[in-house]
């Protein structure tokens, strides 16, 4: 069965994003501390890393094989300009799929992110399925859809904001202890569902 | 300056306790994870941990000179029977001390929290001042009296409850990256305030 990831960066008082929409520039400010420049299909999108989160975003990016998105993220960002970072195929949750969109690699789904994530794991190629932070995380978290929650975790607390797992409605959830690799400005933290390791 | 530290188990979304006062099976449950004794002062609440778990238990207990709790925990447990397991000195947070108590090592504090800790740290010689978790974490937290977060990391999502870090005021508070250690069925990190380090 194809695995359902999901990877958010997390305030230790677990935010997504702080009151008012605010905060991003500390929960993302470990995309640019260091070195090691992990390249993506944009190069204007490249991070500079340490070392050791330029091999822990390798791992994330080598096994992921299809993305779902939301249409609201898709909107925020003009659809990446047709070319999203990741380079794979992604599949776009939405009501109605655009008129007009000529670019390759993106799929618009009507029905729902559970037949998106089903249909991206046809296409996978026995990679993960990498669920979106948000809107999209929080549906497919509703749906128990999620196999691995990759959280880079920020050193800071931002008081408020939209919460990371609040969506999850069958708890007590028992995970496994993480894989962790210590960055700089982060903590990234590998949680596998305990049920299904 | 006397540091002050707080620590608690945490799950993974942010809980000390879950939903109704539950999930502690789960945010205690790395307590007995190994064949490491780690001692206390009283020898029936004696942890039974990993090695790497016993050696960060014990950097916490021999860093810590003296304790500041509230009198909702003093009362829960009888007072630890007169003998608290940490075996230093013990401030106890109150509206009214009691009548008659007469075990050794307890002080009645009630003129609130940042006097308990300011005589805290005049007897905690040059060893930290630790908070215990809960009420007092909160009102020491809401005061600006934390210096360090020990946060044991717990693999489990409670969906709600007691969020650890609610009563911090002063946001984005910004802090270092942690010390990791990697336990069973917890991570423990310790964090430092980024201004103070």
């Amino acid at each position: 069965m194809t695995k359902v990831i999901t990877s958010a960066s997390m305030s230790l008082d677990g935010y997504i994003s702080g009151p008012g929409e605010s905060g991003f520039e500390h929960l993302f400010g470990w995309h640019r501390t260091g070195d090691v420049e992990v390249a993506t299909a944009r190069p204007d999108m490249a991070f500079k890393v340490t070392p050791q989160t330029g091999e822990h975003l390798r791992r994330l990016v080598d096994g992921t094989g299809a993305l779902v998105v939301g249409r609201k993220l898709f909107d925020l960002t003009q659809g990446w300009g047709g070319s999203h970072p990741f380079g794979g195929p992604v599949f776009v949750v939405t009501h109605t799929a655009p008129d007009a969109w000529p670019h390759q690699g993106f799929t618009f789904v009507t029905d729902g992110v559970e037949s998106a994530v089903r249909q991206a794991a046809e296409v996978a190629g026995g990679k993960a399925v990498g669920v979106a932070a948000g809107d999209m995380a929080r549906q497919a978290l509703a749906a128990g859809l999620i196999d691995e929650f990759w959280v880079d975790l920020v050193p800071v607390l931002l008081g408020g904001g939209t919460p990371f797992f609040n969506a999850v409605t069958d708890v007590p959830l028992v995970l496994d202890d993480p894989d962790v690799v210590q960055g700089r400005g982060v903590t990234h933290l590998v949680y596998r569902l305990h049920s299904r390791a």
